[in-house]
């Protein structure tokens, strides 16, 4: 038996880590600027314990030069420089993760800098996108200063360098396949995407300031302007502020920077900020919804110590919040993982249930302090509410105390409140209650008048998934039911004791069903006679609740299979009691009934929206001739 | 000066490959299967041109196995496998490409038997699950068997093995953390991810198989039933064959092999097969794309030599082909590059044309063959065709051909023949050739009657998208404009010199028009008298076109923005010729006017499908009390 080492020779790792470090090539310019950071946050560190000696820290920039003729991208900080000896330990050894021993050696007190720490290998993806690397650095130490390059080959060579202020240059020369780097639209973009709030100020250019006119200049002349520094990003961006630093208008102002292309003003947001037994921080917005089309677009944003990371925060944010907005920055989402692995990390599963569990009190505070305001903003945040009880359990529970149901008039009551008010009148004589509502207020607007007629409450329920709640509901409470208003005569659906006695003999009910059989050649619909309050409508269509939701349901992931394709079935409910069902009994010409009936059930039809096409032109011919 | 070379440690190598050579873990099998695959293949080659004498390359297979009380995953194969030596070289050094000198040295004749070798750390991939790796190996060469081993530290020990038949068996002792991969469900998941179509056949468990009864046996005597090994691929799926040797049962086949959750038949196929300027073979398949909710889930899948990649296709197949589903398996496609990168790639633009180009081709074909079919599937095909040509100029181009405009009888003409057919009836005084169209069989039928009763031609035009199509025609084409039935009275729509005489005077229209807008308290209806043919409707309510197909566009993306929250503005068209209208302006009693005018006008909106709610209603209990 031998034993001995894996070898790994810089040749073979050189080509990987140009094709597989990143799968994004773009990367390269957060990490460089991610080290330009940290080099920075490093001295302000030291200085501030007292291990930098007459060093001013400053107001240092980071600064990004792209010198299209030259083919050169330049990054430049202010911050702590290497020694030579530390370009030979940092730059020379790949791999070796110069901030983790920093991260080391200062422990707390670094972590608090907010040093960056996570991208090891940062400095190295430059070789994606460059044919050569070079580095200036002078260290913030009075030693000095050094230049670096190396073409890939990975030889180096390292010098002694005439930099005389200190912190580093990064400069990339451009290999040709990645010529876009060097367009100044394409930078600014990548500035814009991962950089934008990172803690540093960033300089990219020039852009030209108006100034005031000084005192006693005419009216004509121009005012003056100066060219000054383009910094590119916001250093103290909302969310690492107190929330008792921000007002409403922060929160807003904050959100038009996150989403510049967004005109709709968010309903409320969530500050979010705990740091144990993890470290996250962030704010969520509440947008508007409906109808909107940047949904998928302007996502939440997923940032580790103000650098950008993904707008991909599926398995961190429970899916029915990643309908939100805004911004969640956290060290302690592990990166470049699986979804999957993601799902079953226990810090992540405790991320996702502490965010649950803040909006759920976010929600429930707005709803306690301010009724009216919540039940405006209702119908554009039920989507998200109702999602939220539909998948998490534990949502759900919460829920109950400011979940909606809204009323066809305008009223918004909780579930419990709703219990409340229709237990004494929709308890059915089984001792079910029945919750009646309506999807389209205009669409059912005859059976939602003449089930307030009886006094009934009316939800106006309309969400697609809706019918998944009301699953959900029937099953977790007790001796409780669903029913759209047009799923039945009313007596039928809130069976009382008490019955209507028809006017009808039975024999004359035979012979009625009989004739309108007879004349009703479509199939779909079942002639049912009722005996019902004579100012009730001669007919009605109804179209029964359980098919009708299996229906929808499968329309929208679930429900029972096979359903869709069920052809549609009604119900023609005819009121025995009512004048012109008797009309009709005792009209004797074959030729008038028939005329009766057809434009009896034609009327019927159209209440329910079924009179549709030729039949409907047909319907409004005839009318026509009976107005003149 | 000083010069130098970058120095790697191993030991700052291994935790980065544990961490960051896949974002996913579950690679680690992808990745061994093709090891084991290239393996077997290698050997397959060298028996084929005589480099391996004495050896019989059978029908070898690979075998997975999971013992998951001894938590270890086992990868078996019988291919070339490795002596001392070369264990030494691939795996002792990192990075070292062995497929790629493989492919060097034996060129273009080890490319025909494909070779995977795109995978270069491959192996090493297994220390993203596993805490120690085991290799037991025997060359096909007369060598002694190898055992090496190695605990990630990375200190590896190489000894001599027992092992007599040819192959590499991996041992991977799975870390605590990725438990996961020792449950069988989860193995096979992988397994059905990654490997369903690799070349050589892989074994995981063994399954019973019903055989037939002996002659002789009783009725009542069970079946004899065996073990057979399990093999979980298809070595030969249908996209490496030629189309010639395949028939159209082979293609369904296959599409049921790939979707085996898709219950409804693809519509038709396209065998792409192309290796000249790039390699590139597949299956695409139309799928009836109405009302589908797996669109999202079953999407076309990329390989690479039979080796799942991912079902991400964004960027290689064009945008408007993404909703096809089926499989394209081609070399020649960058991995882990940007998506950015992936567009600009002259190689990938070159496949998305040759894609784009094929399924045109095809489209072609199938209408010029058997037109009536290609009709009858219209339906389901027309949304990726008219998206193709909204999206694609060469494909806009191409479907000049074939792409057809259905008319709401049924006929179903291309441009060229729609054009010829209306061009003496529809073309009006300023030599513009007007398409009627309608989106709505049932809710613009009295429209549609009306257009049809002039003698022209309606098309039915109902996809999301038809209007962003529409402007593309008017702008394309030449003296062309899209008009939906109800956008005007058709006398307008169509401008003729012939003008039908009115039967009121102009002082009698005025006086008619006063007493129309007294009553008329809504202000969104404009009234415009037209002198039309006694027989037409007596009161027509019309919405103009351009705000409209605007206000449709910017649901879908684009028109003009704004137009989405403009309010909705009719016509309501009076034609002065019909008897009712004269009746109206003679009725003497005020109260008798309001009572028609009324009447009329809910008619016409009832036509336009403009009465809802409760005007509905009581427009519906009205006319029964005129039925009585």
């Amino acid at each position: 038996m031998a034993t001995g080492k894996i070898n790994v020779s810089v040749e073979n790792i050189f080509p990987l880590i140009k094709k597989f470090l990143y799968s994004d090539h773009e990367i390269f310019l957060r990490e460089l600027i991610s080290n330009a950071t940290d080099a920075t946050l490093k001295l302000k560190h030291l200085t501030s314990i007292g291990e930098a000696k007459g060093v001013e820290y400053g107001e240092p920039q980071i600064e990004v030069k792209v010198d299209k003729k030259g083919k050169k991208i330049h990054v430049i900080d202010q911050g702590i420089g290497m020694t030579e000896e530390e370009v030979k330990k940092y730059i020379n050894e790949l791999a070796f993760s110069g901030a983790e021993e920093f991260l080391n050696k200062y422990e707390d007190g670094a972590k608090d800098t907010g040093i960056i720490g996570h991208f090891g290998l940062g400095f190295y993806s430059s070789f994606m996108v460059a044919e050569k690397v070079e580095i200036i650095t002078k260290s913030f130490k009075d030693e000095p200063a050094v230049h670096w390059s190396c073409d890939g080959s990975p030889k180096f060579t390292i010098k002694k360098a005439k930099k005389e202020d200190r912190g580093t240059e990064i400069i990339l020369h451009v290999a040709d396949d990645s010529k876009e780097f060097l367009e100044e639209g394409r930078i600014t973009g990548l500035l814009q995407k991962y950089n934008k709030f990172m803690p540093i100020p960033i300089k990219f250019g020039t852009k030209t300031e108006t100034l005031p006119k000084p005192e006693g200049a005419k009216e004509e002349d121009p005012a003056p302007t100066k060219e000054v520094d383009n910094i590119i990003n916001n250093p103290n961006p909302a969310w690492t502020k107190q929330p008792s630093d921000l007002k409403d208008e922060d929160y807003k102002s904050f959100y038009r920077e996150l989403y510049p292309m967004q005109f709709e003003e968010p309903l409320f947001n969530i500050h979010l900020n705990v740091d144990y037994p993890f470290n996250l921080t962030g704010i969520l917005y509440f947008p508007k919804l409906t109808n909107d089309l940047n949904i998928q677009k302007d996502r939440i944003q997923l940032y580790q110590n103000q650098v950008f990371v993904t707008d991909n925060v599926e398995g961190i944010v429970p899916e029915f919040l990643t309908m939100l907005r805004g911004v969640i920055d956290s060290p302690d989402i592990p990166l470049n993982v699986s979804r999957s692995y993601l799902q079953a990390d226990g810090a992540v599963k405790k991320i996702s249930s502490y965010i649950t569990r803040k909006v759920a009190d976010k929600l429930n505070s707005l709803f306690k302090n301010n009724r009216e305001d919540f039940e405006k903003k209702w119908n554009d945040i039920k989507i998200v509410i109702e999602y939220g009880m539909l998948s998490e359990d534990k949502f759900f529970e919460k829920a109950e105390k400011f979940a909606l149901y809204p009323t066809v008039d305008g009223n918004y009551f909780t579930f419990e409140e709703l219990t409340e008010k229709i237990k004494d009148s929709q308890t059915d004589k089984d001792e079910k209650m029945v919750v009646l509502y309506a999807s389209d207020k205009e669409a059912q607007h005859s059976y939602i008048e003449a089930a307030k007629a009886k006094g009934y409450e009316v939800l106006l329920l309309d969400s697609p998934i809706i019918g998944h709640l009301m699953q959900k509901l029937e099953t977790s409470k007790d001796k409780i039911s669903f029913a759209r208003v047009d799923a039945d005569h009313l007596d039928n659906l809130i069976k009382k004791d008490d019955t209507t006695i028809s006017k009808l003999s039975d024999e004359e009910k035979e012979k009625l069903k009989t004739s309108l059989e007879e004349i009703i050649e479509d199939k779909k619909y079942t002639v049912q006679l009722e005996a019902m309050d004579s100012n009730a409508s001669p007919f009605i269509i109804t179209e029964p609740e359980f098919m009708r939701r299996m229906k929808e349901m499968q329309q929208t992931g679930g429900g029972m299979f096979g359903m869709g394709n069920m052809p549609e079935m009604y119900n023609l409910i005819v009121n025995t009691n009512h004048e012109l069902v008797g009309e009709i009994l005792n009209t004797k010409t074959a030729k008038k009934r028939e005329r009766l009936i057809n434009q009896s059930i034609d009327l019927a039809r159209l209440s329910k929206g079924l009179l549709k096409g030729e039949e409907l032109t047909e319907f409004i011919k005839r009318s026509y001739e009976m107005v003149k």
